[in-house]
């Protein structure tokens, strides 16, 4: 008797396993057929996201502090999955900001644990990165990391550097007012290397009045374009489509200067929740957008 | 029998016109209500427009060119009513992008007369700007601007100067990245001319290098706070609220620097369809939110 119920349990768990594989193979033939469908459509060449809701998707779900932003990190892995198999090129991330600085200090440094621990990850052979040949750059003021992780994240970047199939831009220690002021300090000590470079070749050194003269002659030249080649984003083309979770419809001091033509998609779900279907939904949208976009862009 | 149908047709028109005067006044009383309840909310301090859809309701109405832009107007008088009864203090619209001097000359030249008229109408004794002692603000690249235009709009801002209750700023011949570089090159002069000035008094005019070590030391110091200072709107606080119609989710150059913590409301009906209520409706959705986003302020 006991050896029959055993049996009927061993059948039960059996056919469980069964239905449950043959259910992740529907759900993954369904995502592969939408994606597909989505691919003929124009696949946007940069997607930015805005990681919005770790931490309350931990409270929601009771788990402990730094667990929201590891199943953050699960999720982030799955949308660069896709978005790399789909054919989008550049994918920028929020993921720290300066002002997150300003957080309990012992939540900050469990997530910055957390990112050197992802860092080593990456670097695997076995990982996305040497799969899809990903190149990683880390933008923002990183002087303001500490130093291991500012160790780490220079291994990443030249440790990638030679990869040339896609890009993914982490913004850490960033803001894009800080971004903003970067690129005019950038300009101006251009401008004056310029100033002085020119001036050390061209001028009569015995000038008396030089001084004033090629002070007042520089740095009020500096353009649009000379801030837009300091920008820590410049090697990247400005984001097609913008995606923020959680339901919250504000930048927060992100890609402010690139984003100004930009697709916004603000998505209810919490980061850890988004899955590829979520990303499948907001290129449909983009999608349908995209035509009125490029006229509009055309007649401005 | 043609007097007493003559009565009975003026008798259905009384009747029809005290029907129409009746549901104005009731729907005026219910506005009323809606705004009274509202106002026991927090009310933004300053709201953006993005006034977009002049000219997909003239198409859509079948009305001639020009024709959007003059509802356009109208919406923005009933709208600019409605913010300053329930205590709104700064209004700030984005009228024209130097982008906008792209379009057909035909109908930037219709922009520009109609701007010419309105400014004419405003400056009036009856107006709403006189009535709500409102001071005018015109924010951009001003020199773009036709001479007469650039006179009027001169002339309005020195008219309005006095007065003190509220503020409206037309962002005009504006693009928010035009505003950075504008601030970036006001910030330069103003270190140059420190730097000159500092040298003028405190060095002696015999050292030789001293025009390369004043050079040097000029500018690289500009900071976030020089920026802040130099933009166009840095007289009032960011807005608290900005609200775009026609159902497009992107800020198309429009306050980047000033909108980071802004909450983004994106309105599905065109410019000229927007009335009261919907203004209403929106300041519902951001009292909703004004809880969380002091909280995120806060905990950033």
């Amino acid at each position: 008797m006991a050896q029959e119920l055993e049996m009927e349990n061993s059948n039960e768990g059996t056919l469980q396993r069964l239905f449950q594989r043959l259910v992740a193979m529907m759900s993954g033939f369904l995502q592969w057929l939408f994606f597909t469908v989505l691919s003929v459509g124009p696949i946007p060449n940069h997607i930015a996201f805005i990681m919005d809701g770790n931490r309350r998707y931990a409270k929601s779900q009771k788990l402990g502090p730094g667990a929201g932003h590891k199943a953050g990190f699960s999720s982030l892995i799955s949308i660069l999955e896709s978005c790399y198999k789909i054919g989008v090129k550049y994918v920028t991330v929020y993921a720290f900001s300066i002002d997150n600085f300003k957080r309990d200090p012992i939540e900050v440094q469990s997530i910055m644990d957390l990112m050197l621990e992802k860092i080593d990850e990456l670097l695997k052979e076995e990982s996305i990165v040497s799969s899809h040949g990903i190149r990683i750059n880390f933008f923002g003021n990183l002087e303001l990391l500490s130093e291991p992780v500012r160790m780490a994240v220079a291994k990443a970047m030249v440790e990638t550097a030679k990869n040339t199939n896609v890009v993914l831009s982490v913004c850490v220690a960033y803001t894009s007012t800080n971004e903003i002021v970067h690129a005019v300090q950038e300009s101006c000590r251009e401008k004056i290397a310029q100033a002085l470079l020119n001036s050390k070749f061209n001028c009569e050194m015995r000038d008396f009045e030089r001084g004033y003269n090629t002070l007042s002659k520089v740095d009020c030249s500096i353009t649009l374009e000379d801030l837009e080649r300091h920008m820590y984003l410049a090697e990247c083309p400005d984001p097609d489509l913008l995606i923020r979770t959680s339901g919250e419809t504000r930048l927060s001091n992100f890609l402010l200067w690139q984003t100004t033509f930009c697709y916004l998609h603000v998505l209810d779900a919490l980061w850890p929740e988004v899955s590829p279907w979520w990303l499948g939904w907001v290129i449909l949208h983009y999608q349908r957008a995209k035509p009125y976009i490029d006229k509009r862009m055309k007649v401005l």
